[in-house]
């Protein structure tokens, strides 16, 4: 039973190039993507599509017409300017996926680092989508399905690791600790952090944290996503690369 | 003041492309590219000269007829049939470069992760050469000369980050904390991995450690690498890709 963890997206090309037909990967973006598409599904979106540019978004939308289109570029929600005249519908604060906007409805989503994440998994045998707020859910179904081969994939920030995802890659391992007998280092390096740091206040250093403290609209993104538990399903990605939960 | 760390072999890459023309890099190889080089050094080795291939290990030995060609693939010593005939002399053990074998000497150095991430760094305005042994000497070095830019490349193992490796990056960080207002996520959890997990005890847990402990004749290379500031003084990689005290 073999676990690892990847840090930074400089690991999505290797993963990409790895032969995952016998691996689960579980992909974390806590600010904000995963914790968002959580959130999305929580409140009834029927399914959801992570894509890797804006172009791909636009052609998605051609063949899913009535879809909201969601997703950012530097956090912020992405404007007519940038997509050569379509307005997004949605951003990337998991408070904007409430039932009025996203109930039943498909949605299409393009952010920096998260849905590159998920299309790195494109070819894995299950892929999860996690965060804090459907951590227990997650931890609850892997301890069950015990797969032999688990990758815990960060996001991160641009080229960068994401403390906040480190964490929740940690908590991951950490609760599934007496199922696997053989981790990589990567894996050792977030649980040894997830059990030596209060994750609160740690993800408070975290620039993605600070950053999102700094912008009046996005500060209470935060502490959205540090809710724990708040969601008791899993999310999964499906064959044709649809999220459901 | 910019403090950055990369954790994996994945991110030579991204570190490669990159404008370093004003950057300092430190590079670990904790087991034990780099510890042996620092031990090469205080034992009055001339010079070491990292290369990443045997090939390119053997163009080299035809430039310099005298040097010892040193390094290792999978833990252990280069042999004529890994190399078409030429036996390299010295391992990648720190316990073979002992006064009466590399004093004066060139050293022509290949190994499967540090002498990687060494080239990696040609590019930088400065590249220094760390272990345990001589962290207090580059945390000094660095103390004072406080580059603008910082990068703290762990070499890992393999494709994969090595705890030994995130820890020393976290010990120096930590000696440098006050003199860097801006860091990233990875130099966080570098730091905060050292400052929750003592040293020794932690990197037992290192896959590098377990797997070192299990050869008889590699065992004692672990606790000679962790002796903490054993050696005084700073390793650097000049414009041509020597390494000089």
């Amino acid at each position: 039973m073999n676990l690892k963890t990847t840090f930074t997206p400089a690991e999505f090309e290797v993963l990409a190039c790895t032969d995952l037909s016998q691996t689960t990967c579980v992909v974390f973006d806590i600010l904000r993507a995963t914790s968002s598409m959580i959130t999305a599904l929580a409140n009834g979106a029927e399914q959801i599509l992570p894509v890797a540019s804006i172009d791909e978004a636009l052609a998605a939308k051609a063949k899913y017409p009535d879809a909201l289109l969601c997703g950012e570029r530097d956090g912020l929600c992405i404007t007519a300017a940038q997509t050569g005249g379509t307005e997004f519908d949605l951003g990337n604060s998991p408070r904007e996926y409430t039932a009025d906007v996203v109930a039943g409805k498909t949605l299409i989503s393009t952010t920096t680092n998260g849905t590159r994440a998920l299309r790195a998994c494109a070819n894995a045998e299950h892929t999860l989508v996690a965060s804090f707020l459907n951590l227990a859910a997650t931890a609850d179904h892997l301890r069950a399905a015990v797969p032999e081969n688990l990758v815990l994939v960060c996001s991160g920030t641009y080229e960068e690791a994401a403390l906040e995802d480190t964490l929740a890659a940690g908590a991951l391992a950490d609760a599934l600790w007496e199922k696997y007998d053989e981790c990589d280092d990567a894996t050792q390096t977030a649980r040894l952090l997830f059990n030596s740091a209060p994750v609160e206040e740690t993800i408070l250093q975290a620039k993605n944290a600070q950053r999102l403290l700094s912008l009046p609209d996005l500060a209470d993104d935060v502490s959205f996503c540090l809710q724990l538990d708040s969601q008791n399903f899993t999310a999964v990605m499906d064959g044709d690369g649809m999220i459901l939960r």
